[in-house]
């Protein structure tokens, strides 16, 4: 039995550690390709410095919540009442502390390479054409594709075979990584925040003074703020979605295991129907690799081939594995029907993406054609589309979860999470090229570098629009599995009955439907307010230097950064405080049971949220663009400037409160998990009031 | 026990017969006031013909829909397994037919004296000044008010009495009601759909291409579009209205009998527990009536103040006799306490939505502000705003379900909800007076009455857009706890534990959480295509006969009208459908678990979604009013500008998906349960799946 243990789990610490040595390996050889020309390494230092001044300053406001939850967690194993619950304790607060770090780590390192990655693949691109910086580009997001994966399964079995090795206990590891599962859901959430604001803010406040009052077009270098977008695409799409992921990849596996331990328990095959998902992101995270490396040897003329290919292959890896896995060493071939249909759910809900953001599709063209009446039109096509992509969405969520359940039970379903995370490593590598190649056409612009270069960087960043709104819909996608997973692992460890009937419930489902709101109010006033601090920057600008617009003069890029860093991080704390505090609240006046409720009622509304948000933000993008391309009127006509506004309103929709929701519920159901000792232990005021009565 | 049961029936029935006197004779003084001015006939007539045009068009297509429900009602009672189900058979489906009738009653005199009501408050206004033109307005009002009230009350209180005389069982009238109350629904959810639909076509059509295109003023009568416009108001906001709060109020009333019979049927005092909101409701229709004599008999300056002692007289008869009822009729004090809390969650909600909504208070004027960078500013912060509102909306109800729970059980959560429609008679008087007002000002305008007439109906329409954003948080407010009460008492009905882990319960939540978002869509983009449909033949008009624009020539408003009548019943068909056929669905492939965690989900998401949208919509609205009054730059500013796309896009939010969202909810929770004993026989699919695997 031990052997049989230590082998899977020594297998899998190797294969995150090959991970990391290779993401070692992309770093050194991104960050030595040349950058050649002063003005692309001027304004490329900008938005790196700018960039890793904000995670820095972000990471150091974290510290205290770090710090805090670290020693609740210490303090609260000292609890009499409490002992035996080893998801509360020293332990956990070291395994949480980890996963901050580990979570923080990779976001870090992902987007100083996303940073140092922008400049070369313009460069790239003028001395070498497409294919080679579409190789730069995609070694920059594959740095932070294979860091997430690493560092996630690094964690994991790191921490599971030092404490199975320390306490001979194989439930014991299972408890204390939800303290590492919290570590990276913290960071997560103000990465997303903090990430969301910023880049919205810059975004939003770039193109309300630049495109709509001064006339110049984006990226212009004559725009104090363009700078700021350009590092709000790293902060916000680099290093919050690296974070966001890790989280669903670690919360998908520890979902699986806590399902495992708690279902599971009796069967002979016990501990093989544990380490089945941890193998099988092993094998995924070395997938990946295999990936990255076919797609650095060969030569690739159509940017969107090349992804789909590097996505096709590792998903066939996965696929070969899980069916060998679940036959060979589980024995249960049910197991691998769970995995693929996850796997399927997570390609079904991006292509449902894609078929309500994409040009090619009616709803995008919709749009643009109700953009000819006006603005309100607009606004009002883009609204109902939106809400209309959810149908699909959850139909395809509802399958997934159905079937998954029929082949696994509860556990199934957590498999099925685990499934559609095992790809991961090529999904971010994807993901993290978009904000690349956007940056590169970006510094294109703004250093002029020749018109070619411009031509191949708006290809790749046209690809990366459509990988962005496919990556969009499976975070959603991951985080409504791995947090349903969550919610039932908290069902089942809390021993309650969680009736439907029970008003505690209701309460709970009602203000656990109204957080994604509220939440998404804050967040979107925080765009709004911080946006409307760089229009007055930029106009003071413009009015003390006149010279600026005439291009005579390099306007202040650092004090728009500032603006964007300071209100962003001031604008997360209120948010990020009332995540973490619900459930807690909740627990203590509701109960478990009204906690349960508060954590259903959040999901069901904020994927539903998440998914209008999202696509609606996506398509009134991409309506704008079909504009710009020349239909109904073409850049300048009142179509477009309708279209404009679509945009403007979809900016924080898509990247600040959309996003945000993911996170939102994942960190409600993992802080209710470690809770769950907590609140066995007291009584809650509802019941308290009713025994006055 | 016999007489006990028999009497307080019988003098309810003769309150609702004296009330429904009383709408006679307030029906004939209003019909009998002279309208003696040639062009306000004229136009009056357009008016009225249109809406009842439309009324019986609406009418007509929905008898299928009652006779097909009426058949398989009573087609299923003949099924033997489903014998003693006696919310299914001929009886309930007399009921059935029954409800229909008065709620399409109740709606189609509501609006036959609103549209000949209007005209009147115009020339009272010219001939007696303020507090004639308030009578005239207010008792057009309270036609509407009684009828709900008085229908309403007369089909639950003779149908429990006269099944009560032949079957000689307390439990047989009460499942024999769900038919009732089944009738009521259906015409609320063609009513508000179709109307809401039918109004903001018209509203929306109107503006685009008046304001915005022709650049002539609204209510203009060289606008085509214009009387259908009026029309819209009329079917909107009165028979719509009044269908919904028909339904609202028969509900609340049949889920407390409900609940009392399926929990209290123990006790020494049951049917006094069953009589007591019955009794109530009798007592708020006199009530309501001593209202309408008092605002009759008095001579009024402020129509605001004459509003409020409206309410408040109204109310304070309610309270009393609720206190006196529950300690002197029931023995129960403790009932008293969860029908007043329901009464201060009415107030509660509707001082909510005014908090958000009004000018006086600073989301309004946060709105106003940020529509001065533009269009997407404007668009931001009134979402932002309506997401918002959402957080206090659902502490005020969660508030309520705690106290009423704590002090009543089940039943007491029913209680409140009949404590907050208690009341419903006065509350939809003054909900009813302003499309009265706002159609005569309206009126004013088109046939160019004197200056001081316009400034009274724009004064009187002034208190009418506060009292309909208090009017949307109470249909909100009621419906939330109705349908609460309706789902418990599914839930009780069907004799199911439905937990929150079970799946089956978690895919119907996310669906149920769904419908809402998809049925918007719906509404929201019928509202887009009829509106585009009115544009173009409205620009068709002006094409083909440009002396329209100059006044020379009296543009063809029936065309516009049959456009509006046409386009939102075709409209209306598919989302009904959705509604009616998603919880059979439901039932049949989820078993009872999943279509209870389906109204859950359903109901949780559609309030959100309400609140949000009617906030959104009322404070978009105002936010325009505000700058129209002189703020940021005033009529004409480019603040303006960006305020009309806000005001274009909350209309179809504020006035179709919104309202809608309370009948959603309602007819899925009251089809579950006529489908109670239909399941109860029935394997659902998932079940089946699950055996053979």
């Amino acid at each position: 039995m031990e052997f049989e243990i230590y082998l899977p789990l020594i297998l899998v610490v190797f294969a995150a550690l090959i991970t990391l040595g290779y993401v070692f390996v992309l770093f050194r050889k991104v960050s030595r390709e040349p950058i050649n020309d002063k003005k692309v390494e001027g304004i490329h230092r900008h938005i790196h410095d700018g960039a890793m001044t904000f995670l820095v300053r972000e990471y150091k406001l974290i510290i205290p919540f770090v710090a805090g939850i670290g020693i609740l967690l210490t303090v609260l194993g000292f609890v009499p009442a409490l002992e035996g619950a080893e998801g509360i304790g020293w332990k956990s607060a070291i395994c949480f502390v980890i996963g901050a770090l580990f979570s923080a780590a990779a976001g870090w390192i992902g987007m100083f390479i996303a940073t140092k990655a922008n400049a070369r693949t313009a460069i790239k691109a003028r001395d070498e054409g497409m294919s080679g910086a579409l190789k730069v580009a995609f070694s920059g997001g594959a740095v932070l594709g294979l860091s997430v994966v690493g560092f996630g399964l690094l964690g994991l079995s790191g921490i599971t075979l030092a404490v199975y090795f320390i306490m001979d206990s194989i439930s014991a590891p299972i408890q204390i990584l939800t303290g590492y599962s919290l570590g990276c859901s913290l960071i997560a959430l103000f990465a997303r925040v903090g990430g969301g604001i910023y880049t919205k803010a810059a975004d939003v406040g770039a193109d309300l003074v630049g495109k709509l009052e001064a006339g110049i077009p984006e990226d212009d270098p004559r725009n104090p703020a363009t700078i700021a977008d350009n590092v709000g695409d790293n902060v916000g799409d680099v290093a919050g979605m690296g974070s966001d992921l890790t989280e669903s990849y670690v919360g998908s596996i520890l979902s699986a295991l806590t399902m495992a331990l708690l279902t599971l328990n009796a069967s002979a095959n016990f501990a093989k129907y544990l380490l089945f998902p941890i193998l099988l992101c092993g094998v995924g995270a070395l997938a990946a690799i295999v990936s990255v490396m076919i797609i650095r040897a060969k030569t690739w003329a159509d940017p969107h081939k090349a992804l789909n290919i590097a996505t096709y292959i590792a998903t066939a890896i996965v696929v070969i594995a899980s069916v060998l896995l679940s036959i060979f060493y589980v024995g249960d071939w049910k197991l691998m029907v769970c995995v693929i249909s996850g796997l399927l759910a997570g390609i079904g809900v991006g292509f449902i993406a894609e078929l309500y953001t994409s040009d090619e599709y009616k709803s995008v063209k919709q749009i643009a054609k109700e953009s000819t009446t006006g603005h309100g039109t607009n606004i009002i096509a883009g609204v109902g589309v939106g809400m209309k992509s959810t149908w699909l969405t959850i139909a395809c969520l509802a399958a997934v979860i159905a079937v998954s359940y029929f082949f696994g039970g509860s556990y199934g379903i957590a498999l099925a999470a685990v499934g559609m995370l095992s790809t991961v490593g090529i999904t971010v590598s994807v993901d993290g090229y978009g904000p690349i190649a956007d940056n590169a056409g970006g510094i294109a612009e703004m250093s002029e570098l020749p018109g070619d270069v411009r031509k191949i960087t708006d290809k790749l960043d046209a690809v990366g629009n459509t990988t962005a709104a496919i990556g969009k819909g499976f975070c959603i996608g991951s985080a409504t599995l791995t947090s349903l997973a969550f919610i039932m692992s908290f069902i089942e460890a809390a021993k309650v009955k969680i009736l439907l009937s029970d008003p505690k419930v209701l309460i709970g489902m009602l203000i656990g439907a109204m957080l994604p709101y509220l939440f998404s109010a804050l967040t979107i006033g925080s765009v709004g307010r911080a946006a409307n601090k760089m229009v007055d920057e930029v106009r003071a600008q413009y009015e003390a230097h006149p010279e600026i617009l005439e291009g005579k003069m390099a306007p202040d890029y650092n004090r728009c950064i500032d603006i964007s860093t300071r209100a962003s991080l001031r604008e997360m704390i209120v948010p990020g405080v009332i995540v973490l505090l619900s459930p807690v609240a909740a627990g203590f006046v509701l109960g478990s049971e009204g906690l349960g409720g508060l954590l259903i009622g959040g999901l069901v509304s904020a994927i539903m949220l998440a998914v209008f948000m999202a696509n609606a933000g996506g398509a009134w993008d991409n309506a704008k663009k079909y504009i710009e391309s020349g239909n109904f009127g073409g850049k300048g006509s009142d179509a477009h400037k309708a279209a404009i506004t679509g945009d403007t309103v979809g900016d924080p929709f898509k990247d600040t409160a959309g996003p945000a929701m993911d996170i939102l519920i994942k960190l409600m159901s993992v802080v209710s998990l470690v809770l769950v000792p907590v609140l066995a232990k007291a009584t809650c005021l509802w019941d308290f009031i009713l025994s006055l009565l």
